[in-house]
């Protein structure tokens, strides 16, 4: 098993990574906390494929587990379903010495978390991510959220988990879209902070490829954003790299209703026009774009989404990266490197 | 003026008081932020009474201003009023530097707390409390929430303003009855941990006699209640003594619906019910309920009110001091003293 460890003083954490180990999660969870009450809280995509052997497994290891289900979809992450969650917890009589797990993959380790961090002022929380997406990105370093009819995310906590339990056997049930959907999260890690890695991918453009070497990918993933969160939990300075293509990635979201394109596939686009417009601006070597453009297409994801200008202006202007009328941009200087780069809302145009 | 330094790590504030300081606030306020855009939220008693000398403030001090009202009374502290915030800061525009100020009473600053706790992760913000009740203790110590269906505060965040701005005067607006009901937090802090305050109260006992000495009265509640805060910040060990009278009282709101009887009407009685129980367990040193019935009764406030042991498991049963099938329940030894004693929720027993 490979284990990392979260350094934020005060709330330090593991995070686990083993093929096979989904069946001892109640084992590896009873290793931090006492046996309670625990909320399992999952979809109803991911609830019948792993929830009854989460449950079985929780039971084994004397947990008193309960099902919640919640739509799939980025639908659910919704104000109104946050409250059906605070009911759900509470009509289960769940207290601040309980336990909630989200079980699955973005959405519902954000909307849980959230949930977590704000029922009872806070109740400790594992993660167990079951899509790459969460796996690499969204179940580490503890940003959790709902979003509004404004926008993406737009309330949320910084709430880091007691525990992530990573199985990459559980990414044999995805379809293609959905895996593909994490790799341009993985994709993400090479641009900002790893040359190595993104030669890696160059070199396995394909899912079977990537499964070959899926452990040490999705260890060196969130060892980068491991290293990234510990140094600036708050997002108040190098965290916000990690939101390379996220701005115009959310604008691509919000205008096709978070539907048309998952969030990787937004993110993969935003990348490739964020390289773009530092290569117009001089600030991104040669290059760069078509190499980004070139490993997220292999992956089947979109290198190019149709927006205007005006839908662009009113994503940027609820944006949480958002300063007055600025807004940290993040633009790659070369393939391994990023800048953030501070532009005001009104000059950031694209092709 | 006075000020109290409130020194948690990395998160430290001052509360100021002083008679008169309100038409400075502007000023104030521009010592610890730069100008920006200033969210002012208050309701619809307090905003007719002080918003727009709090707005020339703000403006005569370089910022930049709005104002959102919501209704007056416990009801606005819901998850629907709360969306109504998001939305009306969203669409003002507002960002992660930009600031968040609660004017009005223990529902204002709690409501608007955790709004501001949340949206966008945390915007900074202000407490300008105008009640007693929230001049000694809600605006204090950085517990923020709304409330759900299943009770009282059950959805909160730990957020700590950058700044309090006290300014006694704001009483002399208060009907009778919300002044005596700031009476009860204030009786609460003589009975949990300071005699010579309580033998203050016993010898200023009228709403008149007690505007006398009222800037040490709210000094000392403040720096109660900030050393407290500054030892537990997150309420897992001294801070519950703060919640003296308040498994009663709360289970008194909601059985009335939070409409009978006010937040500090609640505790008073509350406060009295776990003196006696004390008595009955042989805990508390004979007259010890006497005496507080005493002062709660000079001030108007109930020392009794007429609940069912029903009512009482319903709402113990979400309380979040609960831990599994245990309450902690806060329990005065004399006037000055109080133990936290961890009780089975079914046997807690009232006359």
């Amino acid at each position: 098993m490979q284990i990392l460890r979260v350094n934020i003083p005060g709330r330090e954490y593991d995070i686990k990574i083993e093929k096979g180990l989904f069946d001892r999660c109640g084992d590896l969870i009873l290793e931090i906390v006492k046996p309670c009450k625990v909320a399992v809280v999952t979809d109803s995509n991911v609830g019948p494929l792993y929830s009854q052997r989460l449950i079985n497994s929780l039971k084994g290891s004397d947990f008193n587990p309960f099902l919640v289900t919640v739509p799939a979809g980025e639908g659910s992450k919704s104000i109104k379903m946050l409250e059906f969650l605070y009911g759900e917890l509470l009509k289960n009589g769940m207290t601040r010495s309980d336990l909630v797990v989200a079980l699955g993959g973005g959405v519902v380790g954000d909307l849980t978390g959230f949930c977590a961090s704000t029922l009872l002022r806070g109740i400790p929380f594992v993660q167990i991510p079951t899509t790459l997406l969460a796996q690499v990105d969204s179940s580490v370093g503890g940003k959790v959220a709902v979003n509004l009819p404004f926008g993406k995310n737009l309330v949320g906590s910084f709430y880091q988990p007691r525990l992530v339990l990573i199985d990459p056997d559980c990414l044999d049930t995805l379809t293609d879209r959905i895996f593909c959907d994490g790799m341009a999260e993985v994709i993400k890690y090479g641009v900002i902070l790893d040359e190595n890695l993104f030669k890696k991918l160059e070199n396995a453009p394909s899912r079977k490829a990537i499964m070959k070497i899926i452990d040490d990918v999705i260890y060196r993933c969130c060892e980068l954003k491991k290293l990234v969160v510990e140094e600036d939990e708050q997002d108040l300075g190098m965290r916000m790299i990690l939101n390379l293509g996220h701005t115009f990635g959310h604008a691509i979201e919000k205008k096709y209703n978070f539907t048309d394109y998952t969030h990787g596939e937004a993110v993969a686009a935003g990348m490739v026009m964020a390289a773009e417009y530092g290569e117009r601006e001089n600030i991104t070597s040669p290059c760069t774009s078509a190499r980004i453009r070139s490993l997220v297409t292999s992956f089947g994801l979109p290198a190019e989404v149709d927006i205007d200008k005006e839908s662009l202006k009113d994503a940027i202007s609820v944006d949480k990266k958002g300063k007055g009328n600025m807004v940290s941009l993040i633009i790659p200087e070369k393939i391994g490197k990023v800048i953030i780069k501070d532009t005001e809302k009104d000059n950031i145009w694209i092709q």
